[in-house]
């Protein structure tokens, strides 16, 4: 993590922070105080921290990543020079702001689910912002949801094109079972013949893409039939306004939005002459 | 920008794509299709564009980035390797969705802001995704507005911590003029006093910070008869409901929520064997 | 794959390649084949051609990866400068050398244990040289073995130390079922109590360790009744010497020397001037 | 080192450690150690300690690089977060598994040839493990052997290939001679002839390159005679088998054995919580 | 700073300090003092800390950067291995001989423009050495001076083949305000019709290239006239002999022989036993 | 190569080059020719072209680097997009001034020592600038000088820092002759009765230090009655006002000015649309 917060300040600080090293002599000290604007599900703290570490300066967490926080608590405190806190400020909000806004959802629509359908899980995409996906499912598992892949190196997941191009489910699984049997293998289905051909064939996952929640419920306990042990993930179609209507018939629920189209929590920094 | 999206590519790709690996003849070409599921102001294709060159496939761009793109448009064509095409498919829709989201945004509100003051800039903030920060401030200049600056380092804008610490407006605006004279120097203001001090002292721009809109546009045309050439930036509290009432009383209108809290735009590809 | 061979090239060349810089004049063109010294799998040969296309070279690839080469045959061609062919000979022979060697005794012991159980898998470890993993999983796959996991990143395997700290074969599955759905969920065991116990406990994978050929295959069996679709691997102490009787009761066998104690395979570079 | 090692924790870890991650508590404190398996000159200790302390862990080093280790010594001893350790555990065991079996290797080659020939070194050649060559020369080193050239940079070395593209020995070592007055200039030699004009011509180390023990020894004695400070090394064809009759010939015996088809020496990392 | 120091560490050492390795034991502590063997402004001194402190040793700054030092006088002490203070000796001087040099040539040529016009700036330019402008941009500062623009990113400044390519003064300038508000632009202008069309055009600052000291004297005055705020640099021809000629008539006053042709300033380091 | 101008690139546009951004259109394409505008060896010609080529641009070379170029050549053009040349104008330009200013110095020097001793090297040492060494050594080479050591790994080169630590000169050989017989062995000597005792001890090369011209001659001739192949390198207080004096008396000439204290050569870049 730490190489990739040097990456993110030498974005921000480029050639120099031109108004701190002007305006602030370099020995005066500071307090700052990372306060919350809104209620919400905090996340980032962490990553703050290591920003203020990293400049030389020494942090308090306040509040726990992944507990609730409310408008007006002071989530972080840290101590040190003034210039290093303020060259570290844009950037630890920046982690806070956003992370925050995804832990929120996350929590909010895992609540709705587990009323529901207590075993079910939350789940996001690969649809995150290039280079920091990490951070964004770091967000997803605080807020309580599941970070499903990392990427395209840590399980199979077949999918519409990948079925085209091989000439269907049954040879699509029949090659993807040749690969290393430390991976779990997932496909996407759009028919109902799809999913129950690829529970028959050997998938430890089904993708139910872009069924209606009834149709999806249905099928999901005829899959279960066949093989007990088959877990049915949902998607496609899924929002936060309907997501309950799939709580029901579903081992996971994922949706892009957790981390594609989230508000940010707001919160700001107040500092003085320590 | 290769080096960003090698990166970027590495993130998703990691040890390996094992679903492509297995699923995907090696030799399988494949022509695929980037559509937009939504009309917007299309922003990123040129970043979906080199992804798909640096996996060695060719690109043809259908729509150019900047101009509207309808629901059902092809904005992309790529020829190459099925698996090559499978493993930029995730970031070059990353790209395309959440740069367009960004675009069609500040597209409407500076529509909207042109309306009222032809003049009138919207800007953007530092509020931006770690890393990801030279790719949302392309989307808001794809989208008609302004990206401020760049970093801590190509400007200087002086806020209330800096002012705290210095010891008072005058004072840091005295201290900030020492630097070189290759930097604009801004300064953030609370008060109307504050705001008549800092053109006294100087400044070349002010930024009114959290003032309500007739507030800021009586303070904006006093400040001009102190000196004519002064850029009044208004930002705190703006929002995509409000901004129209600031628009007549303002150089600038800047908003964080141009980068922190996009919805993305949807878009898919549909992938066929060449 | 470029990067790291761009790094190994740097290992190789630092300042510069001192002898040829003063013996061989820049515009000499020359032809280069690498011929293979003893019968093996040929492996390597894919990065052996990208580093010579790196330094601008042009190659023909006269045998495949994964096939049989034999003493004597030219397994690659390359034209190009002879300054460059000389910079890139010795990191190009150290990878076929290398990944030939780790091919070769796969494939060898594959076929020993395919003769006896044609569904079982010969699997690598993560006892690789630092640095050149991705060659040797490679390597692995090419003799026809299971890479196994990349790293610590892609699969859940719950080994004595773990266990030892989580306090006991069921608190820790319990904990691991918690992770994400998509990855795995393997577990050690050290007795044939702690292999039922990670049965009924949910596990994917059970992993014997350190048991003898026979207590291995009688437990194997009895693991299967218990939940037919669980997967034995049977690791500690398997040696090329005895690897056979350890076929019949696994459908896995990893074994560390397949990376960590392989012979070189001898290959040598011809070049004459062009 | 500490960039490499960086960098072999990432090739590890990547994007996280999944399984410590779920089954051990962030909070568990625990105190490791390394234990070797097998008598061995121990060799990747000191590396071993950097991996744990870029892990934030406290490491005590029991036993010493370069020293001899017996079947149950514990090496070193590491205490810090259980996560920690685990993180580092496969990586600091390769380092000392692979650099101890060289070391090992080589401290028994050179006490043979050391009895036969006190002055002679046993010496290293280019044929490493790309990307680890440092680590391979150091384990060398620490076992009494010679690394010789690190790279292609830091000294002259003329072979066949050079030799017959520059048209001949005395035409290469005019040019080489040309070079800086700081590097050294070597040359291979497959005839006698060969090597007589090597010496005429100014090298300052000549290699015999596959001649048999016999022929090398009169050659170098005929060889001294022209010019008593010249070097000779042999090389080619030379095993563990076959050293020893080498010996009293030749200033230097260089081998590719001793980093190319090495056995690693076995150690384990034993874990309890402290 | 410290990743650069680390790559400059990196050129020296490479692959190892062969010297210091065979000749100093591991065990050895040194104190080392740098000696200023010239009169100058002393820059680099805080570099040269940051070097020895890379590698572990402890420093004492005895001289501030940005004074005068005396030929004789301590500089900087430090403590630490002998073999680590070596490792750092030449780069650590290679920072102060070249830093000091620039500082120095800065303040001379400072002072004397000061004597005639004390609001004005000598200031640098972009012809520095590539991969070290942040450092004699900063020894530029410490001598007095102005660093001008960091690099193409943080002003705008409109050249002869800018204009000739864009069309002339004025319709380079009216592209150049749709720029960002956050930047300043400058034009550069070889006849004083162009300066008289840059001032109404808006351009913020005027470059007076090539003309004489009177001339830009008298042609700054009327440029003034037109606009106040108008800010005139003079640049070309100018250097340290008829620099005092141009103080008067300029605001700022840029030359490249202030990083492209300094003498070192000499320093030297002493090493004992600690 | 290439890297390090991708690096050098990096820090001279940064964010962006705003200037050409606005000014140039996207698609206007130029020729540019770099002139030389004072008589000089060329160097730098070569990485100007690596800069081009990177940005996209067509290079042609008109002088080729080692040659002389008088004032008004052309050294080399370049066709492509306006906004890549302007982008890559300064990074060329400050390689061939510097570059220039090197080769130029290094050649004048060389001339006048080869009129007395055309046997002696004039050579550079390790006083180079941080980050552009490998440019430097280079451009000496291009003047007919001897680079010296490439950095701390390629000699082993023993001071009088390392002597006094040691505990005196043969103790100091006597351990550094136990290193790599790749390597060659410098001393320093700052006494006849250091350099006599340091031929006798076995060096390579002895470095008479701080002697004056007479006596290091003297000193020399007695030092090759020791022993003939013995190497004499002068250095310390050599300027170019004194190098012929100590031409006649020594095999090298060492100068830190080559490299610490150089004037670059005036260039400039034409550019007009293509």
């Amino acid at each position: 993590m730490r190489t990739r917060i040097q990456e993110f300040l030498r974005e921000d600080i480029g050639s120099g922070d031109v108004t701190s090293n002007l305006v602030i002599p370099e020995d005066v000290m500071a307090r700052g105080r990372i306060v919350c604007k809104q209620d919400c599900i905090l996340a980032g703290a962490e990553e703050a921290s290591v920003v203020f570490k990293e400049l030389g300066a020494k942090v308090t967490k306040v509040r726990e990543d992944g507990k609730p926080a409310k408008k007006g608590d002071v989530v972080l405190e840290v101590v040190g020079a003034a210039r290093s806190i303020l060259a570290g400020e844009r950037l630890a909000l920046n982690f806070v702001m956003r992370m925050s806004g995804i832990a929120t959802l996350t929590r909010e629509l895992t609540d709705r689910v587990h009323k529901i359908n207590p075993d079910a899980r939350v789940a996001a995409t690969r649809k995150t912002t290039p280079g920091f996906r990490e951070f964004e499912k770091r967000a997803v598992l605080l807020g309580g949801g599941d970070p499903h892949r990392a990427g395209l190196f840590d399980a199979v997941l077949i999918k519409d094109n990948h079925i085209r191009i091989a000439g269907g489910v049954e040879e699509a699984l029949r090659r993807a079972r040749k690969g290393s049997f430390t991976k779990k293998i997932e496909i996407e289905a759009e028919t109902p013949e799809d999913a129950k051909a690829a529970v028959k064939a050997g998938a430890d996952i089904v993708m139910l893409d872009n069924f209606g929640p009834e149709e999806a419920s249905e099928l999901s306990k005829e899959l279960k039939r066949l093989r007990p042990e088959i877990l049915i993930e949902v998607s496609g179609g899924i929002k936060p306004e309907n997501i309950e209507r799939y709580a029901a018939g579903a081992d996971i629920i994922s949706l892009g939005a957790l981390t594609h189209s989230v508000r940010s929590i707001d919160f700001s920094m107040e500092l003085e002459r320590a």
